[in-house]
Parts: C-alpha cells; structure tokens; sequence
C-alpha cells in the first residue's frame, strides 16, 4: 500500500473534520495542513488531527498526491490561480470543499489547463453552528450527501481516488454537474435563506409598531427563521457565487406570491383552497419525509404532560431502539406541537415502540 | 356558587378541549355541547367532555349562561346570526375560538347590537395536527396564550368572567384589538403560511425539471416548509377574512426581495452580508429564543453518536431536572445538525445538565 501525502488547505470546522476522516480510513496516509491563522492550526497539530501545519500555503503544495481546498469560495479560487503556478507533484489531485460549483469549476478549469492536474469539485453537504479545529468531528459528514462536480480535468479515476480518499467520512457520495449541482441548491437552501432572513427583518421591522409580534411568534415561525442564524459572510459568499440560480429563484416565487395575491383579493375560496392543499400534498408526495431520500422516516406521537422525567420514562420503555429523531415542542402551541415526536428506521421498531408505549403508560399514542 | 350552563357549540379538537377545561375548572357547571356529525358528539358524551349534546345548534342556546362558539370562522359568523333571533339569557356571554377575530367582532357588534348579550372575541393560540373530540386533551391551552378581543358589546365583567370560565385551560390571557391581533398574526403566522406553501410549491415544480431537488432538501428547507402540510380548510378562511393585512406583508415582501435582487445584481458584497447580518442580530435580540415571550430558554448542545441508547444515556443523567424541549437533527446535515439540543426554563438547570455531561460522558458539550 502506497503512502500518499494528503494537503488540507484550511483547518476550520470542515477541513479539520475531513483530515479527520481521511485519517479515520487511512491511518497509513501523512495529512498536513495549512491555516492562516494559529488557532486552529494549533489545535489540529495538538489533537493530531494533521501530522505537520503551516501558515505559508504555497509551502506544502509541491509534497502534495491530493490536495483539498477547505476555505471560503473566493479563497479557493484565489488558491487555484495560486496552484498553476506552483511545481506541484505530477497527476496531482486537487478538490475543494465550497458550496457553490460552478464558478469554482470553471476557475479550475480556466488556470489549470493543460497542466499535470487532475480537478473534481466537492461539496460536502454538512456543517455546523459550531466553527474551527476545535469543533472537529470525524462524524460531521456520517450519512451526508458528499457531492462531487466534474470538471475537463477530472479524469475516469480522479472521483473514484477521491471516493476511496475519503471513505472514512461514511458520506453518501454522489456525482452532479456543476451548473445542476447549483440550481438544485438554489432552490433547497440558497434562496430559502433569503427568505429566513427577509421574514426576519420583516418581523422584526413590523415588531416596532405592532408589539406583540414578538410575542406571538410560533413553532412555525421559529421554525421558518432558525438559518436566518447562519453565518453571514458564508451566505454572502454563495449568493455572489451563484447570482443568477438564485436571481431565477426570486422572480419566480414573486410571481407565486403575485398569484396568491390574486387570488386573495377576487375571494377565490375554491382557488385559495387548492393552493393551499397543492402545497401540502407536494411536501407529502415529496420525499422530505424520507431520511435524506433514502430510508423512511416512522413516526411515533405521544401526547405528554409537562413534568420531569416523562421523556425519560419513555426512552427507558424504548431501551435498545434506534431512534432517527425526537423532538417535544411546546412553546407556544400553534402548530403541531405539545406533543412528543419520535421518528424510528423502520416500521418494526415504530411498532414495537408503540406497543410498549401503549402497554406501559397511559398516554395518547399516534401514528401519523 | 352559582351553577352555570355553558354551551360549547363545535366538538372538534378545540371546542372539545376547551369543555375539558372548563370542567377541570369549573366542575359543578353544566357542559352542554353541539356538533353537526355524530362521531364528535358521540365521543364527547361518551368521555363525559359534555353532560349533554344535540346536533341541532338552536336547541341549545337558550339554556345557556355562556356561549362558545367553536366552530370555523364562516360558520361562527353564522351562528352569531342565527343567535341574533333566538330568544337566549338576559346577559348572555357569547365568546368564539376564530383565529382571526375582526370579522367576527365585527359580525357580533352588527348581527347583536342593542340586544341584551355580551360579546368578546377569544382566540385560544394552540391547536394540533390532530382533530375531532377523540383527540381531545385538557393540557392542550398549557402556557399558551389565550386572546381576548373585546367588542362595543363587551361589558367591564364580560372578560374577567370569561377568563375565570377558562381558568382550568391554565393558559396565559391577553387582551388584544381584534384588529391588532389580526395584524400581528398576519405578520408570524398567515403570511409565514403562504410562504411555507409558495416555497414548498416552487420546490415541487422545480424537482420536475432537478431531479436531486427532493433527495438535498435538507434540515433548514424541512423546518420552513413544516406548515405547509396544515390543513387548507383552516388556512384559506384565514387568508379571506384577514385580506388586507394579508395583502400588505405580501407586497412588503415582495419589496424585500427586490432589495436583495438589486443588491446581488450589483454584487455589492458588504450590503449583501449587511443584510444577513440583520437578519441574524434581529433574530438573536428577538424573544425568539425565549418561551414564549416570557421564559428564558437556555439551550445546551451535545455532539452524539449515531448510537442506540445515547439519548437516554444523557436523560438518565438529567433524571429530575424539566427540560422545555429537546431536538437531534440528523438527517442531511446542512446546517445546525448533527447536534443533540435540550432547552432549559433556567441557567440553574443548564448549568447543572452542562456539569453533569461533561462529567459522565465524553460528549462535547456547548452552550449556544
């Protein structure tokens, strides 16, 4: 087995979690890492999490088989242009870690022309509120869709060398084109933080003189605003990486909101009610039910009183299962709420929880 | 103590949890009930959840000191007609359960004007995915807020003795203008409906042409659609009698969204994170983060494993001390995922749980 060097350009939350990863699947491997700033370099080189560090970028890249590029997106790019003009390892491997495709495809593909460079883009489709080294988790990624982007420098065995690289993040690896991988994120997160946050100011612009609105606001608007939350600069970056998807996205749901209004103001009942219902059997149809598209959810309701100790009561009763999700929302009950949700693998352990919930306790049990 | 007749005219979920109450309060008043089909009514007999009950709304009314009319929001405005022509108790109280409450205030000071009846609009903030009596459950206005509209035909005791008939809700009783109150939940809850559903519609129509539209929906996408799957019914009678102010968020929003389509077409970068960045403060300082308006929560995050038993592990630990709420989210890790999150009422309690986490186990533990 060949010892390949592994460069980890960036040793934030997603970098120092992916050199986690590769070391998790190939203990044999040497990762080393940069970082401009010391914290995080630090603490990856005291955790072990890289076996060398350095704040000079260019300084590793020549001892290189695989390079990741986990910095932010203009970063990235700037490091490309960077790269093409290094003497790097011959057949080289270069991928990133951004959130947006295709301007970082085409970049690679611009400055890196007719090099000895094999390029693939990446996304890993995970994060955290947390940030740094010191967040590190080899598990961030277990179970997350891992994208990656070909590019006119990804060769037929340039994914699948990554694919193995990276074999210790327990991901769900998939191949997307660039421009598709965009549009789809476009519509399933870009825009939808736009928005959170656009209803937050609203609320919050309203809140000045309609007081109560702070008071009011519900599980559905809580819900509604949680990624307003996220990190500015991060967003920024995204919505400048991918203006036009995202551009697209807003006209179309302005003429959505047109319609609705339309439709508001002519008292249309029968209209107002099939909007409503459309919406509602798309997001059932759609497989948002579903664990990530792949396994089903099996939900499980319980109806529980507000004293100590009864989600532990339960979990007892439920001892041995595997759990996919459990939430109790109770905070101003608007929606569906006040009620204990467990979500299970499978259909087995969804009925077996019920049975013994159903023995063991007097409270109200639901399927769906 | 006087022994009341009090007519809960509507058996579904709300009217029928409200008669509970009610009796948990009031134990010695007579519940009499109606409800158009018989399953409700039935079953609200046969659980005792009313003494008496009849399908024939007019039956009833006359015997009654208290009138809640639990029905939807076309049909309340109905009775509120029908009961303008029936000969009921001097000083009769008539309250309803609308979730918007101008047009039935207005209904109520048209249709029993100058009649020896009192009016308050109410608007019990809770509700369920569930219906009908068979869910019925005395718990279910727990801390939350009840509001009362009052009316021209609101006397000085017609609320206080409303507020004494629901004391067994053991909700929280707020006052309000109907028109206020119609205002303020255009703004955090109508809207934010509407939204739900154009977004969720928009995602259906795009995954036709974007296949992987469904399988990345993840985590943030799931939340800020949730309420898409409520009930149309409900909803749309919501939109048509709080049109205006309906109409007002739509086309401010619809502002907002121009603001940000302007910023990204000018790829003005500092203005673009201004505007995250706004979002995300207003969020913070919002009393989002606390109980409803009154209670502070105090979130606790704990990295977990993919592993059986781990929750009940960390709950067995916290035996004793009451959690507000409690999450993990792991499917399609996005955004804030991966993460086991327990809201505490107090920092006492936080504080403890933090201790005892980080003493017994190996998890990381943070704190917002």
């Amino acid at each position: 087995m060949e010892e390949k060097t592994i460069y980890v350009a960036g040793l934030g939350l997603i970098g120092a979690s992916l050199a986690l990863g590769i070391k998790r699947g190939h203990p044999d491997y040497k990762v080393i890492g940069y970082n401009r700033s010391d914290k995080s370099r630090e603490v990856a080189l005291e955790r072990g999490i890289v076996d060398e560090a350095t704040s000079d970028f260019k300084e590793f890249a020549p001892l290189a088989d695989i390079i990741i590029l986990a910095v932010p997106i203009k970063q990235t790019i700037d490091f490309i242009k960077i790269l093409a003009n290094l003497d790097l390892k011959e057949n080289v491997i270069i991928t990133d870690a951004g959130s947006t495709k295709f301007e970082i495809v085409k970049a690679a593909e611009h400055y890196l022309k007719d090099k000895p460079i094999q390029f693939a883009g990446s996304h890993p489709m995970a994060g955290s509120h947390k940030s740094g080294a010191i967040a590190a988790d080899v598990n961030l990624f277990e179970n997350a869709y891992y994208i990656f982007s070909p590019s006119s420098l990804t060769k037929a065995d340039t994914i699948p060398a990554l694919q193995d690289l990276l074999s210790g993040l327990h991901a769900r690896y998939v191949e997307i084109d660039a421009a598709e991988h965009d549009q789809v994120t476009s519509q399933i997160s870009h825009f939808p933080h736009i928005i959170a946050s656009s209803l937050m100011e609203q609320a919050g612009d309203f809140s000045e003189s309609h007081e109560m609105t702070k008071h009011f606001a519900a599980g559905g608007f809580r819900d509604m605003t949680r990624i307003a939350e996220s990190e500015p600069g991060m967003w920024t970056s995204i919505l400048l990486t991918n203006s036009q998807a995202v551009l697209d996205r807003i006209e179309n749901f302005k003429q959505r909101l047109d319609g609705i209004s339309d439709l508001i103001k002519a008292k249309d009942e029968d209209a107002i009610w099939e909007f409503f219902n459309r919406g509602r059997q798309i997001r059932k149809n759609m497989e948002i039910h579903k664990r990530a598209g792949v396994d089903s959810f099996y939900d499980l309701y319980v109806d529980v009183p507000d004293e100590e100790n009864v989600i532990l009561e339960i979990l007892e009763l439920l001892r041995g299962t595997s759990l996919v999700n459990i939430r109790i929302n109770e905070e101003n009950r608007e929606d569906i709420n006040g009620i204990l949700q467990i979500s299970f693998k499978n259909e087995r352990d969804l009925k077996r929880a019920e049975g013994l919930i159903r023995k063991h306790t007097n409270y109200r049990v639901y399927l769906n």
